[in-house]
């Protein structure tokens, strides 16, 4: 990848500070956010470049991980004020996640502005943020080849008619489980899917956790499991990881056919597994493209039916 | 197959009249037990004599449809008294069960004797049942090529010696992810599976439901997604249907290594995701085999990474 040529991959999204809890440890003051986590994961594919804000106060330390990991920096937008920040809890057995709090901050008034080198970019990631934000990203580019969004219960209910605006200007829509079933009103995720593809996009991507994930399309259906881990330290991004490495292994395949997103669905879960082996990127910046590759014919084998 | 012919696979389990509520329906004194659905799965496949026990009260169109679906019968004994019944219900979303009624009646002095013809089975399968009936089973067949072993909580927490040790006999035991965790105290499925193995099984399958099953071996692990359903019935037996399927379609193979017990699982999944559309046998008893294999071509490409 030359360092000055233009991202072939876009993603925006939030990044935040988090302190999370779990029940054998606490980090005070971690990298966190969507767009830090997806990028993180797509850079070891593809040149990918970040659209997100942070405060004034944001330590240089983390802006120099992602420069390290070779991520673009040129839409990394700073503004006076303080960085968001998140904090959260995991309760036994890391099942389930108590929000404790959520300071917006600087993101509280976040307008993307692409600059010019991303807007031709053919693959664009529009992570968790308001629809309309995402929206208005989507308007800066000129004419991508593949857009993949993200959302979330929040946007589900308060921004539902912008939301279903966006989706349907989108090649493919990822939620989990809750969020398919709260957008559709439907249980069956058989149903949901339906009623998500319904809105437009051709793929729909439901996330299961450690269950794995299911693509759906008009014509059929993709079931991936997640990575098998003995053990796992933070589940916190693991979902944007996921679609980070996702987005990052098809932007680098070139294609948008669901061939080239089963194998880049593969790599993604992958990608999200080492993630979460650590807090933060701690185990995204000292990944190799070697260990990915090797656990990726793992995975392969381990879905094999010969 | 020939009508007189020895079975190839033998299936011991229980045998109960069952009353089932879901949140849509209440069905009462339905045909249930583990060796009916493991039976009725297995029939697609090969021919299977059934080992289990009923009272004399045993409506004879029961007896009649597991002939009409060509299970031999010559191991079913027919006790003085009333046959076993079950009562349960299912909460909203069918995610849980709890069970209302269990009368053992006849099932409580059942002793399996296994017929002449039986006891020179290739394939045996020790249905969920006490492990010291188990073993005396197992104890019966001269020198089987695979023996399959299921069990529940409930010896698990009464019967755990005797249970180590006839699963210490067996090529592979199955349970589910609960069962996996209380017979180890790990919570991590691959650490309880490594425990699972130590006891002497070849292969270890954690059945997860609707989120399908992991085989493991001591080289390698396997992972099987559920076939997806819109919708379903009664999920009652799911796991029985599951796994009969998966030893029919093992006996017809004639191995016992890990790619046939892949390709096994598979028809297993298919078979089961047929059974629960209906309550009781009620979709087993109208399925035939190229039903199933249409199913088993359908999730066979849903797994595909090419």
């Amino acid at each position: 990848m030359k360092k000055d040529s233009a991202p072939k991959l876009v993603i925006v999204g939030s990044i935040g500070i988090d302190t999370i809890e779990t029940p054998r440890e606490k980090r005070v003051e971690i990298l966190g956010g969507s767009v830090s986590y997806a990028c993180a994961a797509a850079s070891f594919f593809v040149k990918t470049g970040m659209v997100g804000v942070v405060g004034t106060d944001f330590p240089s330390e983390h802006r120099n991980l992602w420069k390290k990991m070779g991520i673009d920096l040129a839409g990394l937008q700073t503004e006076e004020g303080k960085t968001f920040r998140w904090s959260g809890v995991y309760e036994a057995n890391m099942d389930n996640r108590r929000t404790l709090l959520t300071e917006l901050n600087v993101f509280e008034r976040f307008t993307p502005e692409l600059p010019e080198a991303y807007r031709d970019a053919p693959y664009l990631f529009l992570g968790n943020i308001a629809p309309e934000l995402q929206l208005h990203v989507l308007e800066q580019v000129r004419s991508p080849k593949f857009v993949l969004i993200d959302t979330m219960d929040l946007w589900i209910n308060i921004a539902r008619e912008k939301l279903v605006q966006v989706v349907g200007k989108c090649d493919m829509l990822t939620l989990n489980e809750s969020e398919a079933r709260l957008f559709t009103g439907e249980h069956s995720l058989m149903d949901a899917a339906k009623a998500l593809l319904a809105m437009g996009p051709r793929f729909v991507l439901i996330k299961k956790g450690a269950s794995g994930s299911m693509l759906f399309s008009k014509t059929g259906i993709f079931l991936l499991h997640a990575f098998p881990l003995a053990d796992f330290k933070d589940p916190t991004g693991a979902g944007d990881t996921f679609a980070g490495g996702l987005m990052g292994a098809l932007a680098e395949s070139g294609g948008t056919g669901e061939t080239e997103i089963r194998r880049a669905m593969l790599y993604g879960s992958v990608t999200a597994a080492f993630g979460v082996e650590e807090f933060s990127l701690e185990r995204l910046a000292v990944l190799d493209r070697k260990q990915i590759e090797a656990r990726a014919k793992m995975l392969r084998s381990m879905c094999a039916i010969n």
